[in-house]
């Protein structure tokens, strides 16, 4: 082969450690000496490799530091397999690559055959399932609740962030008001004026680092309310109930149907609180039927307590989003909403609209939570929100996912023949659900032994019912989509 | 007056005015039509003002929007008082201004004249306290507990977030690590090393959103241990009892004394864990004395568990900061650092080093709590840490921060005669006790009543002790400094 074919193919293989994750950001690649010893090539063919790394971006050249890797492809290139052209394989060494990598090495398979994906499906989720999953590398990443990152709106960002700074008086930089900064209270009582319907003041909101927090903070406010279970969907989200069970409340479950939860079902459990997603069910993705709306508010009304979970609600396609119930009974309901499904996760960025009796019982947990979250982003959010940078963002996002979704629904069609579609109106992920009697935590580890990774939905279950997979669709584009689907109907077909 | 001259008087007002608060960022000001027919001046006389103050960076001016303030100054301007110029008080209209706050007029006085001072420093103070101090404004704050907010270095973290979008994965936009970006752990970690003699793991560091957030994922680990009290100082801080109190944990105190906190009276309490602040004891300034570090360590060997608050210890003047119990210890101290003394309290990061046996319990309550920081803010500070931007802004501020503790020093020798300086080694603030048989809440409140905002040293103590004052000095110049101190002498000699 000649030197330039050598150093092609090099390449091809470094992009591939770099974005599946072998050679972790911020990690060196080794002396170009040293690697071209290991491979038995001249050093030309790695000084070459190297040179195509850094023109395309993927590693930066530093003096003393050597040859560093500064970022990873959106989508991983996908692998041709089977070949295995080094003549033996070859350990990466340097501080490091040690460090993030133990004992990395180039191979040829999946990262997934090393985790063990088995034990990760096994038995009840605990947890940090959530984090093990994310941790392994894959080809196809269909984990649901993720916006397309890619397409998130660097420069926009930094504009934003410079103006903040330039702008911010000194006192911003301190300790600030737990509830959030008013500037960001302001914004977010606007954009929920404009896409939720809900109308409320700057004072009704308080700034979280997201769901998750708002759950923190409510447990003990629910408990001194005399409240000791939250019901919950079902199915409906593992790591939501797995959140209320550490704070020590109970789950029980109310069946979805195609009109969303049902609150015959609601009233027997006898719970005084339900978490619900009611514009687009998860993972079911049923949009509550305005009948069903009405039966719910009558049993808020009758002394229950709603809180409204409304992740993904921006999301949907094919006619504006269904208001949310915060809208129509601001007594009864705590709604909560967040940036990771409109920007990114990594934010830490969401809201509450707590009933009045509740708010400064909340805020008192806020205050002694973290004094309230970090300042700049806050203020950079604000004016993402106020500039119309935030609506023009998910403009872009809604046709990007739209064609995604169509991708991965023709996708299912052509691979899994007789598999159901659930959910398609909204959001950023499908379930789907099949007949062979194959349990879905067997078919999601096998699929993630073929690098692609997705949850059983039966993780979201606590009732029986038909097997599926949740898929989120928000990440590839729609080649990959097709891709990953094709390899979800090959392991069916496997086990069937 | 001539034309000019009003428009230098008007401007001066506007000033005071945005460094006050009355007139908040991002509120507008009143057309100028408007407000020269409320101060029956000519509209050229507003318009003039409006020009200096564009010029000097408090407004701008935006076609449809109006003049926006944008910045306030970093240190108030001190008002001349008693002059009134205005024919009759003006009341500031136009939305924005209305909204944040409400009523907001031009008047002379101080703005602390309008917040019932009394009340605030009456009786046991409340969760919120911290709060309602700080939304006061006045002419100086001697709050302690923050760096010198001007010196933010804007600049160098807008460059190191331009970097990291830029390098940025779309992978580190998603769910990260609830223990924190691993980029920030392995910088906590040589930082650590550098400047607090601690040699940890990467893997060991957990960041969180500061200290506070710290305490709070702590509580259900204690008490998940058995412990159900944590000794503290006295004096010692009187937000960290609280925070401890709300977690349910007893506070029983332990008196400090020059060598530091009394390891023989922390052994009559009998209580398992203590907090201690030992580089720069909080509020006193005491240093931990090297014998006194050894029987604190005999203490925890006999199976203690030392709660190691490490706030300000990089602010150290006259020699290299002593290092931390941490270093001599791993398995029975668990350590606590933030960057709010070091960058800004805004940022909300933070760190830990448990002892081994409490990571896990602690990753799944970070986890819990919120998911882990938000990773871009993490990444930044990483950058700042490994281009040596971080020390280089230390050192520029050991030096604005030593020039003003000694004006600090002077000032107390020249009004408070016969006050007694306590802590002048390290830190940020200093403690002054003094004889007369003045409360100190009433001293703080009457500081306040003079614009002059300080902490009443009796906050922090749970056993009685001589009255004081705790003075952040961090916050304004020299001249602002000896102005508040002369005005704390005032104060002083009315009530005694």
């Amino acid at each position: 082969m000649p030197t330039g074919g050598k150093a092609d193919w090099l390449a091809l293989r470094l992009r591939q450690a770099i974005a599946d994750g072998r050679l972790a950001v911020g990690s060196r690649l080794p002396p170009t000496r040293v690697l071209a010893a290991e491979l038995r090539v001249s050093r030309g063919v790695v000084t070459e490799a190297y040179r195509r790394l850094t023109e395309d971006g993927h590693v930066e050249g530093r003096r003393r530091g050597g040859t560093v890797v500064v970022a990873a492809p959106a989508v991983p290139p996908l692998a041709p397999t089977g070949t295995r052209p080094f003549r033996r394989p070859l350990t990466v060494t340097g501080d490091t690559v040690d460090r993030a990598v133990p004992g990395a090495r180039f191979t040829t398979g999946s990262t997934a055959d090393r985790a063990m994906p088995g034990a990760l499906f096994d038995g009840e989720p605990g947890a940090d399932v959530f984090d093990a999953l994310r941790a392994i590398r894959v080809r196809v990443d269909f984990t649901p609740g993720q916006p397309d990152l890619a397409a998130f709106p660097r420069a926009a960002w930094l504009r934003a962030e410079r103006a903040v700074l330039a702008e911010l008086s000194a006192d911003n930089l301190g300790y600030g008001d737990p509830r959030g900064a008013p500037r960001l209270r302001r914004a977010v009582a606007g954009w929920l004026a404009r896409s939720r319907g809900i109308r409320v003041e700057p004072e009704e909101v308080l700034i979280v680092a997201g769901t998750a927090q708002a759950l923190t903070l409510l447990h003990p406010v629910l408990r001194a309310d005399g409240i000791d279970g939250v019901a919950v969907e079902d199915p409906g989200s593992l790591g939501t109930r797995q959140h209320l069970r550490n704070g020590d409340l109970a789950t029980p479950p109310v069946p979805v149907d195609d009109g969303g939860v049902r609150v015959d079902a609601l009233r027997a459990t006898g719970a005084r609180a339900v978490l619900l997603t009611p514009a687009h069910q998860f993972p079911t993705g049923v949009v509550t039927s305005g009948e069903r709306r009405r039966e719910l508010l009558r049993w808020a009304q009758d002394g229950g307590l709603i809180l409204e979970d409304d992740y993904d609600a921006e999301h949907r396609y094919d006619r504006p989003p269904v208001p949310a119930l915060r809208a129509l009974l601001a007594d009864r309901v705590c709604y909560m909403g967040s940036v990771s499904k409109l920007l990114a996760p990594a934010l830490r960025i969401g809201w509450m609209v707590p009933p009045p009796r509740y708010r400064d019982a909340l805020t008192d947990a806020k205050r002694f939570t973290d004094l309230g979250n970090a300042v700049l982003p806050q203020l950079v959010l604000a004016r993402l929100m106020e500039s119309g940078d935030l609506e023009r963002h998910l403009r872009l996002l809604r046709g990007r996912h739209s064609r995604r979704r169509d991708a991965m629904i023709d996708a299912v069609a052509e691979h899994l023949p007789g598999a159901i579609v659930h959910g398609a109106a909204a959001g950023l992920h499908l379930t789907v659900t099949y007949t062979p009697q194959v349990p879905d935590t067997e078919l999601a580890a096998a699929a993630l032994a073929r690098g692609v990774k997705c949850q059983p939905l039966s993780w979201h279950r606590q009732l029986p019912g038909r097997p599926g997979l949740v898929l989120g669709y928000a990440a590839g584009p729609p080649g990959v989509i097709a891709e990953g689907v094709a390899a979800l109907g090959e392991a069916l077909r496997e086990l069937a």
